[in-house]
Formats: C-alpha cells, sequence, structure tokens
C-alpha cells in the first residue's frame, strides 16, 4: 500500500433518496440519521448498540472534519446511506464520507455584508427529501440543494432579511414540505413558522407567532407591542403523524427584559404550537412562561412519546423548559398533566392546575437589577435532550444553581438594531480552568439529569464543573453521549448515569452527537470546536 | 467518578528548569523535546521505542487542542517536565499538560494592526533555557516570558517591523544566549541573525547576511542592489558545541524572480552560513545557488550527523536543498562533499567538484516565462527532515516531478510592499478530492523519500498522491511519521518505507510531529488544520 490517500469514488445512483415513508419509519432503519432531531418524535435515541458499557472504552477518534470558521459549530449532521450531510458556520453545506471524512462536495452560500445574527453566524444542520437537501440560511433564504452535487435547485426568500430576520435551525421536512421558522427574537421581529412545497419552494402556509389586530391572540398584547413582539423560531420542530400536527417551541417575546412595554401574556411567544401540517392551522398551544421578562424561549425541542401518567398511557409531550420547570402536557390536546421544576428557581412558586406558573411578585426586571434563578441561559436552553424507549427516562442537560441579574429599562425598536429592553448580568460560566477551579456554588453547574417522564422526579444526575451546552443521545445499549463546554465528550450509563468514558477534544460541544452505522460498524459523531469528530470502536491489540 | 472535569493542580517547583547541560545532553532525555529540532544536532529524532511497528496500529488520538486561529498551523510544541509550550498564531504562546491537553497558561502577544508577513501570520515555535521561554513576534521582537506563568519578562525590539521585518521561526538557545534571524524575504529587507542575552535581552552579536558596502560578499551584489537583498532567516538552525558553531539557512535574495537586477553571486542568499557562537563570525558558507532566480531559499534545517563518506568518518552537514540536490558538506570546514539531484530538476547539469550548480543557460525567469523542474515550493522546503542513527539515513519530504512557470520583471523598491520582481505559473497543488485524483503527472507529487546520507542515493520511497508539506519524525522504535496536506497523519517503517498505520485528521499539516514521554507512557503529537493532536497506544480490549 504506497498511498495513504485511497479516493473514494463517489457512486450512489440513488444518492439521498429519502422518500416521506422512510422518515416515518426512521426507526427501523437506526444505520441512518435521517432528520435532525432524530426521527418525527425527536427522541435523540438511536436503535443502534454495537458500541455498549462493556466496550466503550476502546472508543476512539476514527477522523476529524474541520471547519473552517471560528463560529459556534452547532451543527447535527444527517447520515443517509453512506453519505454524511453537515453544516460549516455560517452557510455551507457539505457532504462527506461517513467513514472516513472525506468530502464529497461543498456547497457554499454567498452571504451580505451584512446579516443581523443574534448570537453569532451558526447554522445547525439541515433536512433531506427525495434527493433534495435543505437549508435555511442567515440572510433569510431557504435553499434546496440536490443531495447528490450540492447543487442548488431553487432559492425562496423566507422574510426581508434587513428586518432581522434569519434562518439558523434546520428545517423540518414532512409529506411533500419543508417547514421552517425566522429567528431574530432580539432584534424586533414578529416570528412566523412557514410551509414550502418541497418540489417548488411555493410558500403553502404560514403561522404568526405574533398575532395580527384581529386575530385571537391579539389581546395578549398591550397597545402597539405586538408589532415587534418577538417569538423566533430557532431550533426544529417535531411532527406526530397519527395527529397530523407538527409542534413547534417558539421564542421569547420583545422586547426581551421590558415586560412593562407590552402587558398581557404576549401570545404565542415562550410557548409550544401544536400546528395542522397541511393547513398551518393552530390546533392548541401552550405558554410556558407568560409574560416572560427573562428571555426565556421556549425553542426546546419538542419530545414525543407514549407515556403512562397516573395510571393511564397518554400521547405526551414531554419538555425541559428554559424557564426552569419539566412539563408533560398531552400532545393531542395540549392538556397540562405535570409539571415540577428540574432546577432552582425563585421566581414562581409553582404551577396551578392548568400549568401556569405561580409568578412571584417582585422578580421581574427591573432598574436596579432583580437576582432570580435561573439565570438567563435558563434551566436548559435549545439543547437537544433525549428520551429513550428502553429506559423510559427523559434526559436533559440542566443548568442548576444558576442566577442572574435582570435589568430593565425601555427602548424603542430601530430597525435592525438589536431590541432587548434590558440586560441581564449573568455570572459567566468560566471558559478556563483557574476559573472553572475557583468558580464555587455562585457560578452553577450543569448537570446530565434523567427524569421519570410522567412526574419529572429526578431518577439520576451526573453533575459537573463545568457548565454544558451540549445536547444529548442514547442509544439501544443504554449509553447516553454528551459533552461539555470544556471540551470533554463523554459516555453515561443511561440508566445509572455512571461515567464510563471521556475523551478530551479540545473544543466546547455546542451541538448533539448522533450515532450511526455504515458496513456494520457504528460511529458516534460530535461537533467540538471547530471540528467534527467521528468515533468507532478501537481494534483489538494484534488486530 | 462524578465529574468529567478533574483538574490537575499546576504545581511544578522547577518549572522549565531547561539550563544548557541539558540542551547539550537532550538525547539522554528522550521523554522530553527540549528545542524545535529535537536537539542541537536537528534530527528530529527521538530515543522513545514504546510505540513501534507492532503495536502502532493501536495508536488513537488521546487528546486535542483547538486553536483559535485560521492560520496556518506551523507549530512545532516543546515539552518540558510535564508541560508543553506551543504557539498559537499569530503570536499567542501557550503551556499546557501533554497528558490530557489542559491548558495551564495562555500568553496573548498583542500585535499591531498591519505587519508584514510573507504568507500568513505563521508560527513556529518557541525555545526554552533556565525557565524561561523565548518567541519571536511579527512585529520583530523578540519575547522573554516566565516558563511558569507566561508573565513577560522582557522584549526587544529586534529590528523596524514596518520596514517588511518579522519573526517566525521558533528561536535557538545555546549557553546564555537567544539566537533568531529575521524574514521578509519578499519584502525587500536584508537578513540577519542575532544573538540576544538570555537573561536581560541584551544584544551580543549580528551577522548580516547581506553585506554592506566594504564587508566581504558586498562585491556579489552589482550596483545598490544588496540594499534590498533579501536573505531572510525563518527556520532554526543547529549548533555544534564542539565546533562552537552555530548553522543557519539563509532565504533567497531579492526581488525573488528577477535576478538581472542583482548581478553577482549575491552571497549570502540561498546558503547555509556557520557562525562562531560567541561572536557570529563567519567561519564559512556554502552557497546552494547562486545567483537565484527561483526563489530557492536555503531555510532548511541544518542536519548534523557524523557521516562515513568514501571511506572516512566525518563531521558533517545533511543538506537536502529546495533547489532540487541533497549536499552532504564538512561541517567543520564547509567543504563539499557530495552531492545528487533528489528530484526531478532541469535547470543544472549537475554540480562542480566544490558543490556549485552548472547551470544551463536559459533557464532563468523571463518575460514569456521559463518552465523548469522544480516548481517554487522546491524539491523540499521548510519542513524538518529527519536523520536516524539507527539506520544511518536521512528521511525528507520530497515534491518529485514538479514544475513552474517562471516570469520576471522590473519592479522598483516600495517599503512594506511585496518585491519579488517577478511571478511563478505553477501547477496549483490541489486541495480537493476531485482534482487530486484527476491531477496526474503534470502536478507532481510529494514523498517521503530515505536516503543514503553519504552520497544521497535514494534507498526507499513512499509517494503520495498528495502534497505534503509536512516535517518527519524519526522514533529508536525505527518509525518514520509523518503527514500530508490532505489531512493524513501516517507512520512508516524507518528501514523500509512501508506504511504501517495512519489517520486522517481533516486538515493539512504544515508542522513537525514529536514525541515525548510521561509516567511512562509515549505520545506522539502534531498540528494538523487548526489542531494540535495528541496520539497514545489505545487500551486493549477488557481494560
Amino acid at each position: 500500500m504506497k498511498q495513504v490517500l485511497l479516493l473514494v469514488v463517489y457512486a450512489c445512483a440513488a444518492c439521498g433518496q429519502v422518500n416521506y415513508t422512510r422518515l416515518l419509519e426512521a426507526a427501523r432503519e437506526p444505520r441512518n440519521w435521517l432528520t435532525y432531531n432524530g426521527g418525527y418524535a425527536s427522541h435523540h435515541y438511536s436503535g443502534l448498540s454495537q458500541i455498549n458499557a462493556g466496550n466503550v472504552k476502546r472508543l476512539g477518534i476514527d477522523w476529524v472534519f474541520q471547519a473552517r470558521s471560528l463560529e459556534k459549530f452547532e451543527t447535527t449532521p444527517l447520515v443517509v446511506d453512506g453519505v454524511m450531510y453537515l453544516t460549516e458556520a455560517p452557510n455551507n453545506v457539505i457532504a462527506l464520507d461517513p467513514t472516513n471524512g472525506r468530502l464529497f462536495w461543498k456547497y457554499e452560500h454567498k452571504l451580505p455584508d451584512v446579516t443581523y445574527p443574534c448570537c453569532g453566524k451558526v447554522n445547525r444542520g439541515v433536512a433531506i427529501l427525495d434527493g433534495v437537501i435543505f437549508h435555511g440560511t442567515h440572510d433569510a433564504k431557504l435553499l434546496a440543494l440536490d443531495a447528490k452535487t450540492g447543487r442548488k435547485k431553487w432559492e425562496v426568500q423566507v422574510f426581508d432579511y434587513k428586518q432581522g430576520y434569519s434562518l439558523t435551525h434546520a428545517p423540518l421536512v414532512l409529506k411533500d414540505k419543508v417547514i421552517v421558522g425566522v429567528a431574530g427574537g432580539e432584534l424586533g421581529i414578529r416570528g412566523f413558522i412557514a410551509a414550502y412545497d418541497a418540489k417548488t419552494g411555493k410558500e403553502l402556509w404560514r403561522f404568526k407567532v405574533i398575532p395580527e389586530p384581529g386575530e385571537p391572540g391579539n389581546e395578549t398584547w398591550g397597545g402597539d407591542s405586538w408589532k415587534h413582539g418577538g417569538g423566533s423560531i430557532w431550533v426544529t420542530g417535531s411532527y406526530d403523524p397519527e395527529l397530523n400536527l407538527t409542534y413547534w417551541g417558539t421564542g421569547n417575546p420583545g422586547p426581551d427584559w421590558n415586560p412593562t412595554a407590552r402587558p398581557g401574556d404576549n401570545l404565542y411567544t415562550d410557548s409550544v404550537v401544536a400546528l395542522d401540517a397541511d393547513t398551518g392551522k393552530l390546533k392548541w398551544h401552550f405558554q410556558f412562561t407568560p409574560h416572560d421578562g427573562w428571555d426565556w424561549d421556549a425553542v426546546q425541542v419538542p419530545v414525543l412519546a407514549d407515556v403512562t401518567v397516573r395510571g393511564r398511557l397518554r400521547k405526551t409531550m414531554l419538555w425541559a423548559n428554559r424557564n426552569g420547570f419539566f412539563y408533560t402536557l398531552d400532545r393531542a390536546t395540549g392538556e397540562f398533566l405535570s409539571g415540577k421544576e428540574f432546577v432552582k428557581q425563585t421566581w414562581a412558586s409553582g404551577l396551578d392546575d392548568r400549568g401556569r406558573p405561580l409568578k412571584i411578585p417582585g422578580k421581574e426586571p427591573n432598574r436596579q437589577g432583580s437576582q432570580i434563578w435561573p439565570g438567563v441561559q435558563g434551566g436548559t436552553n435549545w439543547y437537544a435532550p433525549s428520551f429513550s424507549p428502553r429506559t423510559g427516562l427523559f434526559y436533559v442537560t440542566a443548568w442548576d444553581d444558576y442566577h442572574g441579574t435582570y435589568f430593565a429599562w425601555d427602548q424603542a425598536y430601530e430597525q435592525g438594531k438589536w431590541f432587548a429592553g434590558g440586560g441581564v448580568k449573568a455570572p459567566t460560566p468560566p471558559t478556563n480552568r483557574e476559573a472553572i477551579l475557583t468558580r464555587g456554588k455562585e457560578h452553577g453547574y450543569a448537570a446530565v439529569r434523567a427524569l421519570d417522564a410522567a412526574t419529572g422526579k429526578r431518577v439520576w444526575d451526573y453533575p459537573m464543573r463545568d457548565m454544558s451546552e451540549s445536547g444529548l443521545l442514547t442509544t439501544a445499549s443504554d449509553l447516553l453521549f454528551s459533552g461539555n463546554r470544556e471540551g470533554h465528550f463523554f459516555a453515561l450509563d443511561a440508566k445509572t448515569g455512571k461515567l464510563l468514558w471521556s475523551k478530551y477534544l479540545g473544543g466546547q460541544v455546542i451541538a448533539s452527537p448522533i450515532t450511526f452505522s455504515v458496513n456494520g460498524k457504528q460511529y458516534v459523531s460530535v461537533a467540538a470546536g471547530t471540528s467534527l469528530f467521528t468515533f468507532t470502536l478501537g481494534q483489538l491489540a494484534g488486530n
């Protein structure tokens, strides 16, 4: 063997031919990772089990993809029939060989000089349907790319990006539709979710997160406050094909920290909305944080699982919210089944019978600063939780014992300008070892937390010294994979939370791990720092 | 074990206490990597042998350091008594734990907005002496940092950076001196090598690569051409303590491609100079490419080895030059012992008895373009070669069957401006798989090449499809480590060139690998892309 570089000829006759049926039955092909959230129910769970508690210590880095970007690397790849699709910030789409990292193609989207990202020119991934890759951009376009070549098939302008709109999440495809929402909650946008014809890019429906005058819900906005009400969409929703409902978490109201500027509940911000997948009509909604003053986007992944609650098997939705509470909802009706705080919180005395928080007066942001738990990053955030049908547990990356001091001030809206109406003094999560070492209690800590899906009761806890913005992955071998901000990637026993293995990757994990299998060999991939690392079981001695 | 982040308390009482005696005897402590070139003789050879041909297949990535820079990552770390020191472009110095990558300290040098790098704001490493780290910067400063804390002890301005001067290589320390040279060969500088007092930063001597009027050698520059004659220094030299000579390779004359603008041999460009280490006085010189028109810097690492040449053991210097010839010199006198082309070259019919090239007329750059072999990157370049005292072989990263078309034009010097007097049309080395696949002969190829040290005769060859800018490392277990531009890092059998192991790192290797040992465990480190990867032998199954 005289040449290190063994070139693989890229010849997949039916490249990326994932039809809707395959997406519906994604759990039947755990060798692939077909949607951002690992299937319509968004379990971030894989049926693969080759890597298990007995051999995970042999897990090693098989290959590395290095992004040419110093932006936060938030991508969750797809793997489809021997091709991995991922995004590189800001808006490049890459197809490569998931067994060795070699590039098949790269699509580079040219952005205008100025776009309006809230928090970095990040991107979280793509969707695939019938040989086409779908990707949202910072200039608020939805792109359709040929999965085999990366060539653009069509693009549509979802909204005028100059008004602060952008697309950062992976689209959701279902039936013949591509569904996306718009980011820009700190820029005075009015969020919406829209469906496009996957073949043509034609818009099919649009759901407005901020109802306009005359529409139900607009009455929850005092005065003209609805005009720049926020309610952004920046994490991919879920879908229940039997109910034909698609579920999306919505962002904070705007301006973030000055709720007195927008009297009322501010629907449908900080909510989950259940939309008819064919029409975009609202079937039900559940608002986690009415009249939010703390920037607690409900942009969590809606986890759909059938769970026995008080003796009755229910079609539930499991939701650990940025506001610090875990909720079990009936996903057919939106009925609140149970709720419980999963981290320290000091803003509500509890939830009422319908799940509405019982706010403690005087906790809202003000001129002097109001200190409450949790801090601005919330009890959790957008990082994907996981549900394992094997353990029946809901797993979440939690930030506990973590507070912030919230300030409010008056602010007028200006197009393209930051429109937050306040600020937060947070104990900055430390990024270097010395600071972490001396941090102590006042900065809080992150934990991977296993909750009883019906009650939110804690089953086990894996606290870390460092914070974590990593998503979670569970497998049929009862492993749980996650990472943290310092740059560790690790595997826990999903039944007990025991640490089984870890690897230092030198860059923060702000993404969700996935697993897949090619030619009978299981791989695990995760983005950390500016690289995507792919792991396999190492060789035995002598092999 | 409940916390992934295990913080190691950094408590080395005698941090970085490497005195001159230890540097002289660096080969006695192969657990460390004490100088950029792996000892004063610059063998890039390690006495470690735990990782060997029998187990190298188990080599896996142990930890990763990710640089916060998209610049070329050309660092070669030092490892000293449990601390690794490396540089991050442009001029940050980092100390970390070589067993897990955790940061001890980071020194960030603030550069002016405008500096004058020729080819990226790169940096290649540091030197250490008596608890102090030495580092050269793009604004042409030499810094001394406390090895334990990273705090600056002193800095000196080596030259006015606004005139195109910068420091990019790792300093060389010997006795009580720190020796550096200046880069800027494409910016009309006049190169020099200078020694500074390690304790105070006081300049002790300076050797001018471009002699001034009245100095020997100035007569090799027609007219005023000496004024911007180039002769930069950008790779760390070597040292023979018995002869008390320090050897440095010098860069191309300026303007690069218009030799008619500078009649004469243009001393001491494209040469190796042997300097008295105490005074900086020139003991001897050997010019590889007199009156160079092709940008063939002699910035290779001077490899010092005692080799039997024609039956007699000689103190030799081994040198595979960018001009395509391999030279064996007597390092005490500069006597030419033997020379032989090691890649295809078409500019000289050979070397005369004193090693001077017999140039073929009409090959120099001109208005129409002159096509010759090798191309502008040369038959090799600055990437460290290796010499193994076990095999007696000299190893080099060679670019073979590789050509360029060289153009010349008149150009006036302007301060801070590119001053090259021409250009080169090169078959751009391909960077993506498709191009590599279809490249064919016309682009040439890279190879790791093993040469007989006395004759330059090829002993074995490891050709690659991709190009390589990687340095080499050999070990006492007869392994040779190198990488390539596509992002592979690999191990060959140093005796036969057989490929034993490789790993895809996703970013080009433009650095030299090192090896070291901590607590009896051998590690190998190499920079690739924007990360430094450190490898160890993987665990056996069941461990």
